[in-house]
């Protein structure tokens, strides 16, 4: 797959070489069960806790605060199924937003069905859950809230310190979850300073393979496990460790260029992407302007998303229409903005990496002018 | 890891050649989520139909009654809490063994505490539940009756189709699952021939990667999600599918030699590592004749499990104290075959896979032989 120009990185990316390197070098060397008590195990149990020791420091964690999940859906599931299960004769209230990802809202969904009161925050114009929605919406009935760091589709930041005091303030026996999935390794997520009790991460949006995530699970904190077996990973997350996959992660967090300076670039880059995709003329910006960098949405109104979508692909251009993982409808994130039908109806979502450049956003531009050309506007 | 006498294949494989071929092609040129409507994800997506179909032919199903878990023991959970929250109005009792994984018998302990009846059959000094106990224990109450095929300790075969006819013919509300961990590739496995509803396997057993399971769910059959999220995988196992796992397993499944040929030499092998061992006159076979060839458990009755497996360790020959996943623990397996203490203490688990030899046999018993010679006796 060369020559291609890959701007759905928040969907999933390319894994890095020294993912894949790792991969390999434990698929060779450290296949064992890190169960099993002789050498083969013990090789195999030492990169696990060489794994966890990486990850933890990367979120300011402690190395038995980590525990590895399928991915990023597991890890959010568990989190919130976990956390309620845990706390249900304490209270009844779950506070969350509308623009969470299905793998937060559908479980949360689930528990409303068993009876459980769901408070969903609404996004102002900005994209983002106001403070004072916050406040209103945690009562001393609330055990747990969870809100992203950063929206999948726009990009936006979500104010999850300001949750994780107002819990404090009003004495809540709420756990705090975060899904920083597409947060972690593009802003600084620190545990402390966003003040969670719980978080997860996924390990293919940062260059690893998929099947891999993390949750974060502050010590202390004591939830229910969603599934049940060798007691593997405290019991919390039994089932034999996928140890190639979990060293796999160790590479591509050791990738990771600084937080800082990867994030410096890419402003720049997606400021030039706005500016650029702006005169010419057919593009509106969806993003708001403090949003995450690494995404952009934007509309070409008048025309499907879909339609641009293989248009660009048929030029080896790579974009989403919305959410991977909400395939092909109508977008509750973007309809949670307030944006008409018609901006939703032509979206196309632009994700970055650090593999992107400004000749990608200028063939982007090309194709977009060259669409507007040659489709028929719907 | 060369020149290793690797005999704890019950605990994990090693990677075959294949399956990481099929890997690494996958992370080069299928690495997109199979979910995004663009190219690089139709790639990926033809990566999983592909693989769903080669795992459906290998036990008999469909393509459309196959799903990817992240390993056996998610499959097995998501078939007990799925079959049991489904059919829950319908019946309170579950019917499973004494000897099931911890996997199976974890989930199932957690239901008997929300206050499901769970009959626990024991086996008879075989190693094998008594069709009569089968017979006795299934009512019209039954919800779930959860039978592995192979034993994973001692290899004894259950007498699944056996379970199916009677729920049958009781008229049981029940939905039958099989734990087909330790039998996969190493029996013919074929669904409609032992009656099953549900069905999971593993690929780290078969020299896939760990990291990656299937759980086989009849068509026609409803049971619930463990966790919620974009509706992948029909919506009953949603998340990004990890698809260089998947054509990992593809991979491994298309290695596996012919079932019948791989049995008859297994025998062979076993046979020998029966006799030669038994001529040492310091070992006592524990797995009963009509077990699986693969799994081989045997005491060295005056030395505990422990000591002797660092004995071999450091000879750089690899079994099992008992299974992996339950570390350490006195065997509840052996314990219901009604062994003595003295023989469970001093068992063994040795586990074959298709690379091993005789020379591997004749070392192990060389190795034993000096070990009851130079270790003083518990």
């Amino acid at each position: 797959m060369k020559d291609i120009i890959y701007l759905d990185n928040s969907a999933t990316t390319k894994p890095c070489d020294k993912a894949i390197e790792y991969l390999n070098k434990a698929l060779s060397d450290n296949w064992g069960n890190p169960s099993s008590l002789h050498t083969i195990g013990i090789k195999a149990e030492e990169i696990l806790s060489s794994a966890k020791d990486l990850c933890a420091k990367a979120i300011g964690a402690r190395c038995d605060e980590i525990f590895f999940t399928s991915g990023g859906t597991e890890a959010n599931n568990l989190a919130i199924n976990g956390a309620v299960l845990a706390r249900a004769k304490r209270g009844n209230r779950i506070v969350t937003t509308e623009i969470e990802h299905p793998s937060v809202l559908e479980p949360i969904k689930a528990l409303e069905k068993q009876g459980f009161e769901v408070i969903y925050l609404k996004p102002d114009e900005s994209g983002v859950v106001s403070k004072e929605s916050i406040k209103n919406a945690i009562n001393k009935n609330t055990i747990l809230v969870s809100i992203m760091l950063v929206n999948n589709e726009i990009g936006t930041i979500q104010p999850v310190r300001f949750a994780a005091d107002t819990i404090k303030s009003v004495g809540a026996p709420a756990l705090l979850h975060c899904d920083a999935v597409q947060a972690f390794g593009k802003l600084p997520v620190k545990v402390s300073d966003l003040g969670v009790d719980l978080l997860s991460f996924s390990g293919h949006k940062i260059h690893a393979p998929k099947g891999i995530g993390v949750l974060y699970r502050k010590k202390g904190v004591t939830i229910s496990p969603l599934i049940y077996g060798g007691g593997q990973q405290d019991g919390l997350r039994p089932g034999t460790e996928p140890v190639p996959l979990v060293f796999a992660l160790e590479g591509a967090v050791l990738s990771l260029p600084s937080i800082n300076e990867a994030y410096d670039k890419m402003y720049e880059l997606r400021k030039y992407a706005e500016e650029k995709l702006t005169a010419t003329g057919i593009v509106t910006i969806n993003s708001p302007n403090n949003s995450l960098p690494y995404i952009l949405n934007v509309s070409v109104v008048g025309y499907r998303s879909e339609t641009l979508l293989h248009f660009l692909d048929a030029k080896r251009i790579f974009v989403s229409s919305g959410s991977a993982c909400s395939k092909g409808k109508l977008s509750y994130t973007l309809t949670a903005l307030g944006l008409d039908k018609k901006r939703i109806d032509s979206a196309l979502r632009i994700s970055f990496s650090r593999y992107n450049s400004v000749d990608d956003i200028d063939k982007l531009c090309d194709a977009l002018t060259e669409a507007t050309k040659k489709l028929k506007r719907a």
